[in-house]
This record gives structure tokens, C-alpha cells and sequence, in this order.
């Protein structure tokens, strides 16, 4: 070039994920896989905005636990006019400004204001929101039950940090409907995610369980033992997975728990059953309120609805409780039994009221969210992946001399008619520089038009060398 | 609800446009075969993420267009303490300090900065920069040619105005290479282009037309003839498809071009030729200079290469220079032939220096883009959409009984295995019920499992009524 230019030279943004294209193969490979199960199931796909308006998000309250509202991004116009003003301590603030934190070690008195009268926007921060805003807004549309797939990217604006995404992938799935929700819905769930998780490309040697249980169980017990700080206490048994068992029991005696109630809630706490057959005969207690019992029966119906699945594959684990307040009966979480400590990949859960905050109606739900990006992360870090080639194409139709041109395009477009993906190269170089960019885009086959009248057509497979006759609208891999 | 909550009631944000599931559906079917078709000519799949470091945008600098930087949404954390400071007058700005519009009516000279040692973030308002980005900072991983599609969300921060999108989808194709690019590719756009937007199911009674030129021609012929200002001359000739030969003529007298060149100058921008043939008779120039003469062989080529598509489906028109000094070769617009001041949909064209801002490396590259949302959402409007159900599900198995529960999750997962989409029903409602279901989910066959012991499985066809024995294991559609 012969003017110098300044050189900004482009770094990576953390939390930020971008692939080579080899890697994106692969991850695409990982969408179509999820959807084609999602789909098989009759869930429908929905898309919603990347953003919501703040007062929606603020409106549907702290679901997504207690700090989210800091972790959003929200959205400014780059150099819009006045977007901001001070306003002095004196003065009355217009409608629809919104105060913005601000350091004025002068005038501290003074507040800063966002101006405008258009509604506040921010990137949401999980699938959740969006689906009850949706299913509010859309309500008289839509079908009941309705079931639905979501696989986009969320936001969390939180402070950069090693081995966390920013920005990233969930695929979720929910069933809504009016009024009462089958529990037939609570034993798809985990049948759908385990089809997906055990043939995921590269997840086929992972060991992975889906760990259920229902919350009514471990809550009835408590409300039946007449134990106040509910809360708290299964704050402490959501923690069993990691913590030893008489540490647990330790804080529970430090928070005014009985030594007779900490023993009863432990041993109800570390069953796990595989029927619900051994569900009922492991729970020794006896005096079950109809939470508890109701629980119970909830669990064993999902059990029993999973039979089909192989040994293992899905446990009842009544330490399972979710931290979330949201859920209000069967919960999921999955996780590698190699490595428990690396938490859940796959979690969800029934709640009671999906979108009160938004219609006067009453929807109940179930729903399950892959962690996309960080179990894809995990994988290709293991090296797990598939190969594949750096190209999606086939076949490379190779341009023997530029008299062939034509042959060359007409050659490519019968293979493409028939379904290959198929590249065409460029010019008349050397058949052996043709040949080094099918290797180097990890092209499998390589087909060589006539290069005279009469010739035939044929084709080299890559990996193997061999080369044979072959005809454009006949020839199959 | 016991509890009186109040009520949110969520509306549309303007510019963010969401689907209900059966228009969903059909994006999905647009962006499956926009897909299918990139990939079947060998362009892999990259994605970025949804920022950019706004550093990094203002380095590659207006290719946007001049008022772009106007129109990006930077990201701000909410919540995140002391994120703005007010700098007053007396103070020095500390390093990494952004400077905020900032309304104050008592201390209008004190600047408020936005704090922070991290880079500011925007979203990315088209694919270019971050194509461009993408290139120069993964160059040694790259395989060159680098053909790359990429469909992804944009943001354009306008003021919201009806029947404008400020979060849409592009489709782009781009190919890159290094030092020189073959004009093969040149001519692979369009055949590419054609065979999309002419098969995207409910464009197919559209009458498109993709015109093409080489901005090389008309630059040639310019500086030939001495014009200075060529850039404003380009500037009136782009508006030939809007205004009237005559009207754009007294314009160009206007700006001081004698009635000579005005001729020599309309003459060639209103060539129209569908062959390399015709291009070449309809220019009248003799005194060629090597820029206009360079022009017409590179646009011959291309115009050769794509002789096998439908008549009409490409033209050479002369008077296509795309508003951007970015493109220096060929250019491209796609019309619809009823209705050409609806504008381009889908355009580009060949640029010389792609990522010279982030890598000193001379990267020529050729690319289109589908305006997808738009696109999508005029033939929604239109009602020219596929119609389909709500659900994918092909077939919904009934529930007979509680007793058959199982035999319908069996005859279920023996049709998905199969490949086909199977919703099962969630309850042993009456069977009137369950149909209706199907019904109102768009799904076109009710599979029932057999009642009793010794009956056959059967299925009804939801369109005709027709109701046949089946089995599981060998039934087809």
C-alpha cells in the first residue's frame, strides 16, 4: 500500500467467544442436533429481541437470583444529543428519567439523569423473562400448551473473569399452559435432554446423569417438622453435592435446628433412587403432611415415565432443590459423574406462575436450559470435537484449463442439484496447487472434469488417493 | 391468585421486530435454505460476537457511511458503581475517560466521562467491520480464499420510525484473499444470489432482477474526460433508477459539466446488456483509458460466466456505482422489477483493502448482502408466506387411556427414530379433545394406538379425514 496507515491491531474482548471456522462447524453441528430433538418432540422455536424494555425486566422481578439487576448491559445511543442531564438539588426531576450512579466529588448533591421519553432498554440476561413477557403479550396467539425452543445468545455484564462468558449460548425449553400443566410435561423433560446430552458430537464417551427430585418433598417434610427458616435450611442442603455431610449438619445446628430434625431431614435429603418403587421404600417417614405426599407422588409418576432410559441415566437425588424460590416442584439438574464438582449443565425446573407480573392469568410451567457455550467450551478444551474440514464443501471440482471453465460450473451444478456442497476453484493453476487447497480446506473428494473430448470425468477420494471414473449425475460418496 | 399483584403490560418495542410461532417457522425455513445454498458453494460459517470494541470500530473508520457512528448502541453496565465522573473545568481527565454528551444548565463546563479502564463496547451495526476485525486478527489461522458466510442479528441505534428495524438479520457471503483476487468469485455472487432469492419459498412469483456493473467503467470514462469532482458526479448518477435522465442532467450541469460530457456520461450509465456482446456494442466510447477498458473485461467475464441463468436474472447496467467509495470494482443491486424504487435488496460488491486499519496486509475481497429482515417482513406482509402449523410435529400420538401411556411413549419414540416429529398428548382426554388439539397446532396426522389388546395401530389424515391401519415401524406420509 502506499500510503502508511496507523495500525489498530484487534485484540480478543473477555467474556466474548469468537471460533475459527473449523470450531463453528461444530458448533453448528451442536444446533442442529438440539433442534432436530427439540423439533422431534413438537416443541416450536420462538426468537425474541435481544433486548427488553428495563421496566419489563424490573417488573418481573428477581428470578434469575438476587444480583441480576447488576449484571445487565443496558443500551445507549452513541452520541445522542443530551442523553444525560444534571439535575441540582433544587430542581424537580421530569418524567421518565432515570438516575444513573455517578462520582461528582464537588457537587455530590447533584444527581445525573438519562433524558428521554423512550422506554429504557438493556440485552436480556436469560430466556426466562423474554418467555413470560412473550407468552403475556402474545397470549390470545398463542396455543395452549404451548412448548417452545429458545436457543439465543444472553448477556451478563459482569466484570471480566477468566473462564466466564459475557456473552453466550442457552437453549431452553418450557411448556406453558392456562390454569394446570399435566406433570406428563415434568417426565418429557429429562427423556428430551437426555437424547441430546448422550449423542452430542464429542459428548459420547461423557458419563452424565440427570439428577431430579421434587421440592414438595423436602419442603413438606420441613413445614411438617414445623421448621421456620425454610429458606435457609435448604439453602444449606442445595450444598450436599459439595460439602460433607456433617458440615451441612453442623451449620443446620447453627442456624437452631434440632439434633433429631437434622438427622431426619439429612437421611430424607441423601436419597437417591433410580424407580419409584425404591423412591417410596427408602423414605422413612411416616408422618408425611400432603406436600410431602404429594411430592412423593409426583416423583414416582416421572420415574416411572423414564423406565425406557438406560441404568443411570436419571436419578431421583432428594438433596436436588435448586436455589431458586421460582421452582415449586420437579426440579432437574445434570451433571458429569466424573467431575460433580463442575455443577450443573443442564437445569430447570416447574414453577407455579410464569408471568403474573405481566397478565392477570395464572400460567403454569416446566421448563429445562442447556448451558450452551459453557459446555461447548468444555469440549472443545478437551478436544473432543469432531474434526471436520475448515470448508462445508464436498467436493472440489478442480479447473483443469480455462477453456474448461464452463464444464467446470456446469459439473459443480449437477453435484450441487444432487446435494453436495461443492466449491469450484478459482483459475488454471497447477493441478497440484488445486490439490493443496482441498487439503488445506479439508475437502474430502476432488473432481476432475475432462481435460479432452472423450475423456470421462473422475474423482479422487483425498484420505484414501484413490481415483476412479465417475459421472456427474451418477456418482454417490 | 390470593395475592393482588400489579400488573405490567408488556408492548412492542419499536424497531425489534418478534414472530409468533407459525411466522417463526417460516424465518427458520428462509434461513435453512439461504444456508444450504452458501454452504453448497463451499462458504463456511463464521459468527462474531454481538460487539465490538468501539476502538476497534472507529480504527476501520465511515465505510457505513458517514452518520453511522451516530446510529451504534454502546453498552453500559447497570448498576455498576461510579461508572460516570464529572471532570470539572479545573480538572485533568484521567486516561481510558470517555466524554458523554451531557445537558447541565448551571455548569455547562463541566464534561461528564464515563469511567472505566475497559474498552467501550458497541453492537455491531453490519458484518463488514467485524468480517474485517475477524480477518486481520485470525490471519495465520485463515485459509485463503477465505469464503465466509455470515447471518447474524445488526444494530442500528436509530430513533424509532415506522417500518424501520433497529435489530435485524443480514445474510453476507464474502471472499477474501490475499494480494490478489481471482474475478471467478466475482461471478459467483450472483449465480449464489440468483438461485437463493429466487427459490426462498413464497418469493417464487417475485420477478427480481440482479444489475450489475464495474464501478471501473464510469471512473475510466471520467477521469478520462478530465471531471474533477467525481465522486459528486457518481453521487447523481446513482440516482438514475429514481429521478428522470433530464432531471439528473440540469443536476450535473449544476455542478459545472459541460453539455458534451453531460451526454457522453448518460449515454454509458443508461447502457443496459444482458452479454458481454451487447456490453460491448453499446458502449460508444472510442477513446478508452486502461481503468475503463479494465472495467469492461472484468465486467465481460462476470457477465460470461453467468449466461446459464434464467434470461433477465442479471443485467449489466451502467448506471449501478453504489453510494460508498469502498467498493472499487464490481457492484451489485437486486430490485424487484414491479416495484425498483422499493430499493436494493440485496447488494455489494468488490473492495480493495478489507482489514488495511488492523493488519498490514493487503486483503482484497468481493461480498453481498441480503437485507433479510426486510426482506422477510415485506413478503410477510404480503401474505406471500408458506403456511404451516404452529407445531413441527408431524404426527401427534394419542393417549387412549392411562393404561396406554406407555404404549404411546413407545409408538412415539419408534416414529422419531424414524425421523419424524411426534408430539404425544398429554392426558387421556376424550379423543374430540385431543384432535381438536391437533388441529389447532397445524399437525397433520393423529396417530392412535390400538385400544385394546389385538387391535391395529391406526392414523388419520388431519386434511382428508382418511383413517388407515399403520404400523409404527414401516408407516410413510
Amino acid at each position: 500500500m502506499s500510503e502508511k496507515k496507523k495500525i489498530y491491531k484487534p485484540k480478543p474482548i473477555s467474556g466474548f467467544p469468537e471460533w475459527l471456522p473449523e470450531t463453528r462447524r461444530a458448533e453448528q453441528q451442536w444446533f442442529d442436533h438440539i433442534r432436530r430433538v427439540f423439533e422431534s418432540y413438537g416443541f416450536c422455536s420462538i426468537e425474541t429481541p435481544s433486548v427488553e424494555a428495563l421496566d419489563a425486566i424490573n417488573a418481573k422481578g428477581g428470578d434469575g437470583g438476587a444480583d441480576t439487576d447488576k449484571e445487565m448491559y443496558v443500551l445507549n445511543r452513541l452520541l445522542s444529543e443530551l442523553s444525560y442531564e444534571i439535575i441540582h438539588k433544587d430542581e424537580t426531576v421530569p418524567e421518565h428519567y432515570s438516575l444513573i450512579p455517578i462520582r461528582d466529588h464537588k457537587f455530590p448533591e447533584h444527581k445525573l439523569y438519562e433524558t428521554g421519553n423512550e422506554p429504557r432498554l438493556a440485552l436480556h440476561f436469560d430466556q426466562t423473562v423474554p418467555l413470560a413477557r412473550y407468552t403475556a403479550q402474545h397470549f390470545n396467539e398463542l396455543v395452549f400448551p404451548f412448548k417452545r425452543y429458545q436457543m439465543q445468545r444472553v448477556w451478563r455484564g459482569e466484570r471480566p473473569q477468566a473462564g466466564r462468558f459475557r456473552e453466550f449460548y442457552q437453549c431452553d425449553i418450557d411448556v406453558i399452559n392456562v390454569d394446570t400443566l399435566p406433570l406428563h410435561f415434568d417426565a418429557e423433560m429429562p427423556a428430551i435432554i437426555w437424547e441430546i446430552l448422550s449423542s452430542l458430537p464429542g459428548m459420547e464417551d461423557e458419563k452424565i446423569q440427570i439428577q431430579i427430585s421434587n421440592r414438595k418433598i423436602l419442603i413438606g417434610l420441613l413445614e411438617g417438622l414445623g421448621i421456620e427458616n425454610i429458606t435457609e435450611v435448604t439453602r444449606w442442603i442445595d450444598k450436599l453435592d459439595k460439602m460433607d455431610k456433617n458440615a451441612v449438619a453442623s451449620e443446620l445446628i447453627g442456624i437452631g435446628l434440632s439434633d433429631d430434625n437434622i438427622d431426619t431431614i439429612l437421611s430424607l435429603a441423601l436419597i437417591k433412587a433410580s424407580t419409584s418403587k425404591e423412591l417410596i421404600a427408602g423414605i422413612s417417614t411416616t408422618n408425611q403432611n400432603d406436600t410431602m405426599k404429594e411430592g412423593i407422588e409426583e416423583l414416582s409418576f416421572v420415574l416411572d415415565q423414564l423406565q425406557h432410559l438406560p441404568d443411570n441415566a436419571v436419578v431421583a437425588d432428594l438433596s436436588i432443590v435448586r436455589g431458586l424460590d421460582y421452582y415449586t416442584g420437579t426440579v432437574y439438574e445434570t451433571r458429569f459423574l466424573d467431575d460433580p464438582s463442575y455443577g450443573s449443565i443442564c437445569s430447570g425446573g416447574r414453577y407455579d406462575d410464569l408471568a403474573g407480573n405481566y397478565i392477570n392469568k395464572h400460567l403454569p410451567g416446566v421448563g429445562i436450559s442447556i448451558g450452551f457455550s459453557r459446555l461447548f467450551d468444555r469440549i472443545r478444551i478437551k478436544n473432543q470435537l469432531p474434526v471436520s474440514g475448515v470448508s462445508p464443501a464436498d467436493i472440489l471440482v478442480i479447473l483443469p484449463n480455462e477453456e474448461s471453465r464452463n464444464l467446470m460450473m456446469a459439473t459443480a451444478q449437477t453435484l450441487r442439484k444432487r446435494g453436495y456442497n461443492v466449491e469450484t476453484f478459482h483459475g488454471a493453476s497447477k493441478i497440484k496447487r488445486q490439490l493443496a487447497y482441498a487439503q488445506k480446506k479439508g475437502i474430502p473428494y476432488v473432481w476432475f472434469p475432462p481435460f479432452e473430448d472423450g475423456q470421462s470425468h473422475e474423482v479422487k477420494n483425498m484420505e484414501t488417493g484413490a481415483q476412479e471414473n465417475a459421472s456427474p449425475e451418477e456418482w454417490t460418496k
